[in-house]
């Protein structure tokens, strides 16, 4: 048994997994593809397979992808193959949640105003600090993230609206409804807050006609994938101030070309694509993969996390 | 019975008094001093009433506070009139602690490298963020705001210690020491968070040895007063880096002197005493005094929050 990780975890990481499978051989190789042939598991951050790798790839059986996107990965040549993908969506809600919280409460309470004045040496008290409690929320894809985003708006005293394909109730959402009844619900939103990832569904979901549903006071804040708007419809959205401000991670082209004209507007907080950052990544993805791979070794049991390549997620 | 507010509620919430209180005689009035001698109830922001003042007020029972901090109260003239006090501490909690949250999530998922980035037009994604979730909170002060801090941190999955004069168990805490028993439990504290007010016991309560206690990579939050510490010795404990840094909304001189150093170090951010504001501030005093003040014209019932002068708080 084979497993090529094709990112290199930390040594105590490695040890941990040689420890826990003295029986498997690990290949810990960033950027080499020399052993694809022989691998029988490959974890990867998903953005460094091709289609020829897949087929390279010859007796793959799992790709663990040690992230939540899998839009870069092949997957015409992995659904035929019928290998077994997954993903650890799960590892990001909360560092995700917590920049999402950030960023508000930020804004909320004057934090980019306080920082400045504190660069003039200005001690100003006229700074209009507002609240969280008691404002409503519209959150585009109440799923593992979204939901703990809601679980934490809700402890500010949040009113959460998830907004799904199904409509279904997701937890710590005080209402769901379905992406077909979103531009009803835009009207109360004091923030709209997207984590839906990009699919054929999601693409450019957001037209012209929900930013002018929008309160002119809302808060748009997209860290899901930049294609859920064009930046044509958002600068207009923006420049036109039918809404307040923008706070995005996620940007139809990234890195954010250099004269884009986000970087200098004073309504747009430009994220590099970082509100999943944090220090115990890898860590919680091999708190995923090892129980899991304790169980495929028995006999193929589905991991966790399984990703349906057809769908997108 | 005549009621004097020495500032000036926006229309609508005078009108609000007038209504609900046809028989009193409402004053609002900024700096002018010529209706205290008929006043039965004054209503003050408590930085505005001398000694002379109480004693032009001959005839005033309750003084009302639309405040927390009520250090500026001439007490002495007060106590020995037996002159009911009150305040409106409670209403402090949620501006309060969703300042303290912004703070901490902005350190902890980057935001000021975010937004300087931002400045420069760079996309960089090599930003070190951490989490809130798995850290420690030491919490001096876990009164009306700090349990709400903790309520938050707990939400957050953070681990909560109050820290008070008898050591009693207080809300949103996982442990509750007292006062003497800090610096066996700052070692664990990754954020050391200060809401006390000034009075005997905490002037100058932290020391040297607190700061050299802490974590290297302790974050330091004094949101109370500014005379739990002197500045030589915070300024000591930034300096060789005893501590990673500090958020300060209180200083021990306010307005911060234009040249003080604090302005432009690099691990000290300064809030110029705003961590309260909220558009929903006079509206939740009313709150508290409209009921107040219906039982008090009854039977003179003792006001919620009512405040010991002699303690101080």
């Amino acid at each position: 048994m084979e497993i090529l990780f094709t990112f290199i975890p930390k040594e105590d990481q490695q040890q941990r997994l040689e420890t826990e499978f003295p029986q498997v051989h690990f290949h810990f190789i960033y950027k080499d593809k020399t052993r694809l042939a022989s691998a029988d598991i490959i974890v990867t951050y998903g953005e460094d397979l091709t289609a020829e790798d897949v087929a390279a790839a010859e007796k793959v059986q799992w790709i663990m992808v040690a992230s939540a996107g899998i839009e870069k990965l092949p997957h015409q040549a992995i659904a035929e193959r019928g290998i077994t993908v997954s993903n650890v969506k799960g590892i990001h809600k909360i560092p995700m949640a917590e920049s999402a919280l950030a960023h508000l409460l930020s804004l909320k309470r004057s934090l980019p105003t306080i920082y400045e004045n504190q660069r003039n040496q200005e001690w100003s008290r006229r700074i209009r600090s507002s609240e969280l409690n008691g404002s409503t929320a519209l959150i585009l894809g109440p799923g593992a993230i979204g939901s703990e985003i809601g679980r934490m708006l809700q402890a500010f005293g949040v009113y959460t609206i998830g907004c799904n394909r199904s409509g279904k109730k997701a937890p710590h959402m005080d209402d769901t409804i379905s992406f077909e009844n979103i531009l009803e619900k835009l009207p109360q939103a004091d923030y709209v807050l997207s984590i839906l990832p990009s699919t054929d569904e999601t693409k450019q979901l957001l037209k012209e006609v929900h930013f002018k549903a929008m309160k002119k006071t809302a808060i748009f804040m997209n860290f899901g994938r930049g294609d859920l708007v064009s930046d044509e419809i958002l600068l207009d959205a923006l420049r036109n101030e039918e809404i307040a401000c923008a706070v995005l991670d996620v940007f139809e082209q990234e890195p954010l070309p250099q004269d884009h004209p986000y970087w200098t507007m004073g309504n747009v907080v430009v994220s590099p694509h970082v509100s999943s950052h944090s220090g115990k990544y890898v860590e919680r993805a091999l708190d995923i993969f090892i129980p899991d791979l304790k169980k495929w070794l028995v006999d193929q049991t589905v991991p966790t996390n399984l990703v349906n390549m057809e769908k997108g997620y």
